[in-house]
């Protein structure tokens, strides 16, 4: 069967019919808070969801791009703009929004819950364990949405230092393992892990300790960014 | 400054105004022939861009959903629908097409360039070798879609093995090596290469030898995907 390229290739005459489809993004905002991986989450406002939990976003608008409007969210319900932010995929099935054909791109975004004040915001605005969420309705896809993301995380928390982000700039090896087992929901074994760690040679030890708590004060430590970036390089050598 | 919710959540009445846009998918179609990484590209019929190469893509139809459409124009252009195809990442700075908002899909696909037959298609699809393009100029975003593509994939092979779905299903270790130096576009060390590949356990040795070849025959190996599949879970297992 001969296939003519104007069935494929749509000519710019035709894409005109086309302009039917509205663009979202849906922001999947993790935070890590007393060892529990929680996401941020809105009662939903739509009728068909009544008292199911909703995903931050919203409709892309006429002058922004993809990424300013996924910060344009982020900054309006959290208040932080300067936050690490990760596109993970779009979802485009026929009937996820009763609304019509929305096609909505999700970013996982990953902030330190103590930076975050929510007085600016309505009340119904609220951070739950991501395990608790398990159990509960979401909104439209968004159950899809939140695995998808959460996948994209336990993968990369692996491969890349990105967990940090959830962590307070000077944090404890418990802290760190901590939020490692609250990602990839298991039990790690404490001395595999520090030595997995060291060996990584990604963290500064600070030379100083935890203060004000009950228990005996730990080393804190950072992340080493630098070290990461040149370490970065040398792997893609193979 | 209070925000209403109305501002970030889109009622759904507010979301009629916003079925403006429209949708597109855009396929990297990656080959492997002669130890050089390929592309498959078209030459734009737009006159907007006139001698330009472009990715195959098309608009995604108001009855398919967007990995339908995106093997509904692989089929299209290549015959083929079994193939390696993920979802990399999209598209929708605000004057990326000429003829209004569309935002892209950009999905890459790995064939093994053998098993194509390009006999029902216009004469206007070609191969081109990845480092070739470099230097061409691409219609509307393709340089930039093509270039994140490439580096998911670069990526993924040094973590996944699917390379192998661009190789032939019997191969040769110095076919593997050629393969993973086209990808990552470096010399390798031979006997690191091979000590690293052996140490993966990912390969099985096929105890046949390569026929009518002018040189030596070499061994041939496949893809162990079951092996893979049970590393793949105890990888996880940090």
């Amino acid at each position: 069967m001969f296939i003519h390229t104007k069935n494929v290739n749509t000519h710019l005459t035709e894409i005109k019919d086309y302009f039917k489809v509205a663009i979202s993004v849906d922001c999947v905002i993790f935070g890590f808070d007393d060892a529990e991986l929680k996401v941020l989450l809105i009662e939903s406002d739509l009728k068909e969801f009544k008292g199911k939990w909703s995903l931050l976003g919203d409709i892309v608008r006429p002058d922004e791009d993809l990424e300013n409007a996924a910060y344009r969210v982020l900054q309006a319900r959290t208040g932080l703009d300067d936050v690490y932010m990760e596109q993970v995929q779009t979802f485009g099935a026929l009937n996820r929004h009763p609304g019509g054909r929305v096609i909505t791109v999700a970013y996982y975004s990953l902030v330190n819950i103590e930076h975050i004040e929510l007085k600016n915001l309505s009340n119904e605005l609220h951070w739950h364990s991501v395990k608790d969420v398990q159990q509960m309705e979401m909104a439209f896809d968004h159950r899809l949405i939140l695995d998808t993301c959460l996948r994209r995380l336990q993968h990369q928390v692996i491969e890349q230092p990105v967990g940090f982000n959830l962590l307070p700039k000077k944090f404890t090896l418990r802290e760190l393992q901590n939020l490692y087992e609250a990602i990839l929901d298991m039990k790690l074994d404490r001395r595999n892990f520090r030595k997995k760690f060291f060996a990584m040679d990604v963290l500064i030890d600070l030379n100083e300790e935890e203060e004000e708590v009950p228990h005996r004060p730990a080393k804190l430590y950072k992340f080493n960014a630098d070290r990461y970036a040149q370490q970065k390089k040398k792997s893609l050598g193979f």
